[in-house]
């Protein structure tokens, strides 16, 4: 049985890396606070009997020996990094859960058949380089080497030049650890658990996620002096986009989600009429066609706004991750440890993209879920209760043990 | 005759001074580059006999004596400060074609009956430190101490603090500089003169101005997890709020301009629904009626958008400054000195606040514009010929000397 309060501990130890007053996080990845969690990170798997080595785009895979070391180890992690503005339990919470079972199974002087791994996979939140799940990406070679390295955050720092510098650049190369299977807990990040009073969510797969920049590119001029015929503002189309892509997510709602979250306007002082203005887009379905049906809307809508505006623009796809189906097996695992355990449990399609998405390609893999207050996440207020984390974790050790038995 | 070359040979040195790539200028009030930019006034003004004093918003007045230094100085100047990607000329080319003056008439041998006067004004721009003119503002008494000093940049840096931290924080108290009348050579920052083939702008007044902040409070959240139907989006109302601003200016025009120019999404992040967005307006008409009535709109606009929003929001006037028409003994001295000189001019209403529209409170003031490539301004391509400027230094030094003469 794991133990709750070492769990809620090593939570609450590290969300003061990166602490904010408000009782979030920010960590992004790659910064120093990143190479301090990494440390602390390093120090806890070592300090638990692990060997930890680390790959090209700075993964760490802390490693426990298990009967048949021929075995590909199953793997237990997520991520450590957050949003500016994030919450305590996103990604985290699924990495020191698999520290908190390796722990464990230590007290418990318990062998496994298969080697146990811990993952912190790089920059899965995409907020200082996007895309999202970028680290579990390249190892999985949906991205090429070069494609993770060269692409740059708000300040043009490379994600290459970002790793070497905080030295957690390693030698791995891409699928350079074998993975015999994996397990991510997680927090849900949407309402449905809580709404329906259920302790876990089995997660059967990831909705599909497409990424775009849009840019607009009109004349910086003076907002007193230039009359509205003379104009070429930027912020004018820039707003007809943005509701134009909210107007995408209601047409296919319930299920559809669309939104721009990121907005850069150029060179953003009151007296200047607005030069440039970029945006990112961001759209979810369950379903490839209807995602694929909403890329059509948005390519259209674009083309309208662009050519109503008199500036010139252009959308760039950023990353397309289709809709993802979980591994029937692990799914089963997880199942009957919640049945064995008498939990409430219910089937659940994830809303948010997580590093399960692109490891599943590679190896038999699914998601755990544990509630989230009011379904609040990307957010300092991200509250998920220490009971809820410690059932997460449970279920955690017990699919693992499950599947390592099977 | 004023030296154009000298004048052209200042305009370059300084512009090297906060000095970009593409040809512009980025020197913001009070920052690192003011405090050299300062540095080198000091020096240029004290090396043409000059004794420079600066006052509690750091306004810097460089005098020369008189025949009768019983009387108030007729000032010349504007400001040394930019936008954060500004040009070359505006603002500038004031304060050093004032500069220019005194030297001509220092080579010449020539005492005026009053003395002279060139002043730089702090933060003219408004882009670090809202509202624009606030030097001057805060001299004329406009705007109290307490309120300029606590005006604070994005960073939450006060004016006061800046201002003490380059080390120009003086003991003149408001109105501590007595000013006999003020002459500002600017440029146009519109496309009128250009347009029309005009040397000279004879500026007969300056049109209204408001300022406003803008800001809706949502919810930050999941942009995968949280469906659209249980979102506060920020951004949304934002959106209609820079098309609302634009559709008032439009429906005034020709005469009225408005603007979004300045807009800031929280957390800013590609997967976050933006939980809070700032906005400044930016609001004009030579009427005062007719802005009042543009302020009416602009408050229902933004009732409604925020009532159908499901956010909440607030809408703040940071600055009201009435449409001013200047003194007709000093337009006069303008418009002789270009009959004198035989140059091309017409009347002109000023589209962008001056300085001198607050200092017209105190003293017979008025301006004398040059033409704008293109009637681009606020924009590191804004361009004024070397002609151009020599001819708008050599009328401010006839008007000057004609008004003393008077
Ligand atoms: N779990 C999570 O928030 N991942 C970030 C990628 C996404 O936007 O879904
Ligand atoms: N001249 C000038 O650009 N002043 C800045 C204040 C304004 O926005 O008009």
């Amino acid at each position: 049985k794991i133990r709750g309060e070492r769990l809620w501990d090593s939570l609450m130890e590290t969300a003061r890396i990166g602490g904010t007053p408000d009782g979030g996080i920010r960590r992004l990845t790659l910064s120093e606070e990143d190479a301090r969690v990494r440390a602390w990170f390093k120090e806890a798997v070592e300090a638990a009997g692990m060997t930890l080595s680390h790959d090209l785009f700075g993964n760490m895979f802390a490693i426990r020996p298990g009967k048949n070391n021929d075995l590909p180890p199953i793997a237990m992690g997520s991520h450590l990094d957050t949003q500016p503005t994030g919450g305590k339990f996103d990604g985290v919470l699924g990495v020191l859960a698999g520290l908190e079972v390796i722990r464990t199974l230590n007290d418990a002087g318990l062998e496994t058949e298969a080697p146990l791994m811990v993952v912190n996979w790089t920059n899965e939140e995409g907020s200082r380089f996007s895309p999202a799940m970028l680290g579990s990406g390249g190892f999985a070679g949906v991205y090429s080497a070069d494609q993770v390295n060269g692409r740059r955050d708000s300040e043009g720092i490379s994600f290459g030049d970002a790793l070497e510098a905080i030295g957690w650049r390693g030698d791995l190369p891409p699928k350079g650890q074998p993975i015999g299977a994996m397990f991510e807990l997680h927090i849900e990040q949407g309402p449905i658990l809580e709404a329906e009073g259920k302790d876990i969510g089995i997660v059967t797969g990831v909705q599909g996620l497409r990424w775009y920049e849009a840019v607009f590119e009109g004349r910086a001029a003076h907002t007193g002096s230039t009359p509205m015929s003379m104009r070429q503002n930027a912020l004018l189309p820039a707003a007809d986009l943005i509701r134009a892509v909210d107007a995408i997510g209601l047409a296919h709602a319930p299920d559809a989600v669309a939104t721009v979250g990121h907005v850069t306007v150029s060179p953003n002082s009151n007296n200047v009429i607005p030069g440039e203005v970029r945006l990112t887009i961001d759209m979810r379905h369950p379903r490839d066609a209807v995602l694929a049906a909403m890329d059509a809307e948005l390519q259209s809508a674009f083309a309208r706004i662009l050519a109503a505006s008199g500036v010139s623009g252009a959308l760039t796809p950023v990353s397309d991750v289709a809709a993802v189906a979980f591994d029937p097996d692990c799914i089963d695992a997880v199942r009957q440890a919640t049945a064995r355990m008498g939990l409430s449990a219910r089937e659940i399609v994830s809303g948010a993209g997580h590093d399960a998405v692109h490891i599943a390609r590679l190896a038999p893999t699914t998601m755990i879920f544990v509630p989230s207050a009011g379904g609040l996440s990307h957010n300092p207020a991200e509250s998920t209760t220490f009971d809820e984390c410690a059932a997460g974790a449970q279920v955690l050790l017990e699919a693992v043990l499950g599947y390592d038995r099977s």
